[in-house]
């Protein structure tokens, strides 16, 4: 696929006809030219302050084992956090863990509004054309949005593994989470290492919960995911866990139904 | 503003700087070339199952009054509802009312797509990109949508002249319903011709719901709203009314934060 410098955001499996939308909000740590470096070193560049490592390789495998579409950024979230909303402080933050952010300490309205405009909206719109496609092709998308996170925090080691969170409708979550416990030999958890009161559930508000779809927001520990090899292996026996929990709730609700 | 005939979408007083965001779903009975007439007679299409007569010169006024953008239509609803998401039975409805609609009584999936692709997406699209440009200027705009409705439904008069109607989120509309029964000397009613419940509330939960934001649908009898006169004057204490419950809500929340 040809890659304009300005672009944002990539559409990948675009003609995927399962039931899955994958979202990977934080795939890239690419800084254009057009936002630069933001006063950040190559080593803070490469760190899960500006992208969450793993992510997009392991969507990638889920995208063809689900024969999913994935939209995916291609930006830092450090120069616009799609996960977030445009009014939050961590949409462009001023720090992030430890690090300063020195290209984001004293973001005007305007630049604030030029990066809104130039990567969240697009971002948005992209996964909002991929909901309203399936949807009026007849299927109820299911989405999925996948994540990662560093293993120390503020210096505190996390003992999670997988981290399954929901929003407003927990019932995709409760499924994985039985389905996981079962089957992947992870340290699974319910709404960890943070959950919805932390605002990480953007992307669900806005793409699930107005159609009450159903949906869930995957968070690996990127240690796990550090090499192709654990990646594939992870992102198969996810994938796995995936499937079976959109077909028990499909069950469910074809009884619910009868 | 050069109109291109394809356009579906118009964003009037786009430089506002209020807090109100208007948006009118069903201002225009317009059936442009592309999709044709539907099969409809002209009384038909100048019907109330094409728009919503008197909705759009009402917003005008309310724009002006309040210093707010409008987003509104540009194309019926019969060719596609904005209001309604895109796998929903109203979408493209295949009768309304009384009335059967011919050319929406066997569209294909993919004619589905196209006008969801051609009408939904940019619609919202629009009304999104409002919102987040107001939000990231640091406002919490507070989303209203101008609707009218028939005084005769199914052959049954209906008595109410102004309905008030919430979402998850009935802040907006308790405050304006009591405001509204002092000063308008109409039959205001919540939640009435019909509620959330029926379906109606589809871009309250796109714009308003993800974000935490104030929002309400109000709903006008249309005979009430139908000389330039009676839109003036109608529009005129309706604007005193949303300016008075934005008001004592913003105060609300300054004394519950302070």
């Amino acid at each position: 696929m040809a890659r304009h410098a300005d672009q944002v955001v990539e559409i990948e499996n675009i003609g995927a006809a399962g039931p899955v939308l994958l979202v990977c909000e934080h795939a890239s740590n690419r800084f254009p030219d057009r936002w630069g470096t933001l006063g950040l070193t190559e080593d803070e560049r490469a760190a899960h302050i500006a992208w969450d490592p793993g992510a997009l390789p392991v969507a990638r495998h889920l995208s063809r084992l689900l024969d999913a579409p994935l939209v995916r950024s291609d930006v830092s979230r450090l120069i616009y956090d799609c996960n977030r909303p445009p009014d939050h402080p961590a949409a462009m933050a001023r720090s992030s863990e430890v690090y300063e952010i020195p290209g984001n300490s004293s973001l005007t309205a305007d630049q604030r509004l030029a990066r809104t405009q130039a990567i969240y909206l697009p971002f948005h719109g992209a996964v909002a054309e991929m909901m309203a496609r399936m949807m009026a092709r007849g299927q109820r998308p299911v989405l999925v949005t996948v994540h990662s996170f560093t293993p120390v925090w503020f210096g505190q080691p996390r003992t999670v593994e997988l981290g399954i969170i929901h929003d407003a409708d927990p019932t995709l979550a409760l499924s994985m989470l039985s389905l996981a416990r079962q089957h992947l030999g992870l340290d699974c958890q319910l709404n960890a290492p943070y959950s919805a009161a932390d605002d990480v559930t953007h992307t669900l508000k806005l793409h699930a919960n107005p159609y009450g779809l159903r949906n869930v927001m995957l968070e690996l520990r990127n240690d796990l995911i550090a090499s192709p090899e654990s990646q594939q292996a992870v992102a198969g026996a996810l994938a796995d866990v995936i499937a079976a929990a959109v077909t028990e709730i499909s069950q469910i609700e074809a009884k619910g139904a009868a």
